[in-house]
């Protein structure tokens, strides 16, 4: 199987790379030409644009920032779209929104490809380390497919549904984080304003069943209230409340609790932290 | 030193057994006698009282199941107090309000005694493994003197403050758990009733950074919405929700998230769920 | 002046008699025939489709049940639109989304004609007896120009702004409605679940500071828990209150106390209650 | 029927004087001596202490400023209880807490006496238009009783239930009051910062269902944000809500929109304004 991949950046780039340490013939496609260069230094062919990346190979993964940049290498003359042909099959890794997978699905369809939303849990350092979570919606087939290559990238790869689930599965996964994250907050903000010490109750929680990598890493950050280095700007996080919050009016589900969340999330926004990591919240907890 | 204990529950019987083997001389009393014999075959000295436990003794370790059954040990003729004197120390590791250990370091004092607040975080396993987490606070001269024998029933002991402050400790700890267990039932809800496989979800949060021991097991018991095993009872919960939203309101911290996690803590004790799990509460988050 | 006047429900109707008491000529379209035949005993003239209304005519009203009933007369080559010319006006005083308003705008001024969205506050009644409050928003020429037709339809008559500001308006009196109705709702439950009697609450608050029609109508209602004449659907109070929220989000607005109400009036539409008056969250509220 | 009337503030004066001009005989006691002279002058007769003015009467109507105020008249060997006997009444009009009320109620019975709670709604005016709505609650023979007497100073007389009754009533009214205004201030604050006019929007509430005098009052307060005249302090109201939302939790009444407006309420005393009237808490919904 040939693999076109699209999309360089810091997690491209070193997914790329396992896919070529697994012995698979990849063809890349990168905006910025140097980071196609170090990775025809690992094996790679370099092809000349979206659309050829996706000629010359069995599928194609994209590996792109947002849905905007998305549509720029999928669709015109020179996009993956246009590449695409019977039997073929697309794979957008990117997090993208279910509607812009919607479609890509119906694009691919449209000249008999197969399509796969494929968004990934982690970040440099499991990219790097082949340890993503993988969460594949949309076309079976395909998933069965390409799942030899997508264990080169990640180490938990599950097919969640048809076109959009994935998407899905990433609000309820932010949902779940924002709202640990804020119970956090409003817990170090109550011992802090109690006389407490919040260190001591970070390691309390440290030391007991809700243990957990994000505290240990946030807590510190979110005490000390400093320039907390971005892993997921809270602008974003405000989006996927807003999107999980459409999501549970469309099923009927009620989100209490969530509801609460996301207004602080946007009064943190009001204060024109959107671009801080989202632990920020904080701040807006303990104003 | 020599340790009265008085409260042979699961907790206490464990935690006694650890002070044994760490070679203390240990008098305990329990109020059944069967429990006392137990810990005699272990080498312990059995007191015909609490008063008797604390007059053989240096110090007196107290384990009730709550503020009223520390009350009966305490007070009274027989009570531990009345076995008290000067340059003795009571070291109260039971979960009991600010309150009440205030009131137990009154009374210790006018006996000329110093006091201790230590619950611990952790059940009966690590009560046996003498992995307790026990969060101290009162006299920091006695925690000095009684440390060495902490550490013969817990791995994280930390001392947090004049008395009363390891019981608001326990209600920041309990607050960032009802939420982050809430956060859990709400992206659950949210994905099944989106058509999402609320195990996959799991499976997602298990395999990234707010991965956690409370999710991996209380997660499949709130999908499975079926008989919770009683962990920590819902209306305990909710007490100590309650508690932190008015220990929040003395101190001026407003605390919307748990606002709104309270009165679904509310809304399941109406059903009549107070004796369940707290993770009830994902029966009222789903309806 | 000649006024075309498109849609003859309850509320067109009266408003159009208004206008045809006050002396204007006055040119009707319906879609069922019959209501025209009333107004043209009243002096109207009837017109075969809303594009002679419009062609006839200096300024065209139109008031419609929702915006996919306005774009059925508004568009297409009977529509409205297709009948303006340089000079003329549209009013819209169909209570449609800033979005319909702004589309409608742009329509008109591309045939060179001016536009005024003009939704009403109140129903039947004040309609009958002109006692409407019109809040109008768009080109203020037009507005300047229509305001004494206007003043033979309401008694209240405001200028709001660009148009879309009318709409906006009307979300943000949705909101309080929604808000006090929630309150009322909930002082209420709590009254019959500590053994007062409701009836008297409500006594309590028409007595008061906070005595309005809206509690004096609906309260006995909700007391009763039984069939509530619908006077505005829930299900359209929800919609409200996700735009309401989603144009707070675009303003940076937080609305802590509107997003828990919001989840209210989700768990009532999760009920099956949609279709009742908005009076029935205090169903959901007193579960 | 001889009425003695123990305190003589801004409310308690004017009650008393609609009293003397409704022909009572009525002996008062206030803790300044001017304003006992200013009620002779109406023909009142001057008590030396609050047990001579029950001594003296069939009936003691008490009307202080909170429950410590209460407490100072009513027990000690000078105050109302020592004055009561078989047969005699008291009659507590001051806003106090249900615990308060009970145990005036055990201590009026242990003299053989009878009990009623009354507190008012309504300020200054309504006291001296003798146009106040009563809340009465307890001894149901005396409440017949006193009901020709509680007519000359209010317009709205209810009795309400067992003692405790009148003082839960309160809260559920001024559970409705903080809801109805933070609804008012969030509508206030959506309009405002999305470039509508709060003046318009005051006057479209105004002219709808939902015309009420407490909106017109501090609707045009909250748009100026500027030194609210005090009619019900901030904290006053915090309180209340607190209180309220303790009996809701004591009966198994979730609260999501009063917790939700709870937290703002603190959020605002929080900031200081709790000397503030209530509506300041319009400030804390627009930051």
């Amino acid at each position: 199987m040939n693999i076109g991949f699209v999309g360089l950046g810091i997690m491209g780039s070193a997914m790329a790379a396992n896919l070529l340490k697994g012995s698979y013939r990849v063809t890349v496609w990168n905006r910025s030409a140097e980071k196609c260069r170090e990775l025809a230094q690992q094996g790679a062919v370099i092809a000349d644009s979206p659309r050829a990346a996706a000629e010359s190979s069995d599928v194609v993964i994209a590996m792109m920032a947002n849905p905007d940049a998305v549509r720029s290498v999928r669709d015109g003359s020179d996009g993956i779209i246009a590449g695409l042909a019977s039997g073929k099959g697309l794979v957008d890794m990117s997090t993208v929104d279910a509607e812009t997978s919607r479609e890509s699905a119906d694009l691919a369809q449209q000249k008999g490809a197969l399509f796969l939303e494929a968004p990934v849990a982690g970040s440099r350092k499991p990219a790097e380390e082949a340890t993503l979570t993988i969460m594949a919606a949309g076309d079976r087939e395909l998933y069965d497919t390409v799942l030899p290559a997508l264990e080169k990238m990640g180490r938990k790869i599950m097919f969640v549904g048809e076109t959009g689930s994935a998407a899905r599965m990433k609000l309820a996964n932010n949902l779940v984080m924002a709202g640990m994250l804020t119970a956090l907050c409003e817990g170090m903000a109550l011992a802090s304003k109690s006389g407490l010490d919040e260190a001591q109750l970070l390691d309390v929680l440290d030391s007991g069943a809700v243990s957990n990598p994000m505290f240990r890493l946030k807590g510190p950050q979110i005490a000390a209230n400093g320039e907390f280095p971005v892993a997921f700007p809270l602008k974003h996080m405000q989006k996927d409340l807003r999107l999980a919050l459409q999501l549970a009016e469309s099923v009927g589900q009620p989100l209490f609790a969530t509801a609460a969340i996301n207004e602080l999330f946007k009064a943190a926004l009001a204060e024109g932290w959107g671009d801080l990591d989202f632990a920020a919240v904080g701040r807006t907890v303990r104003k």
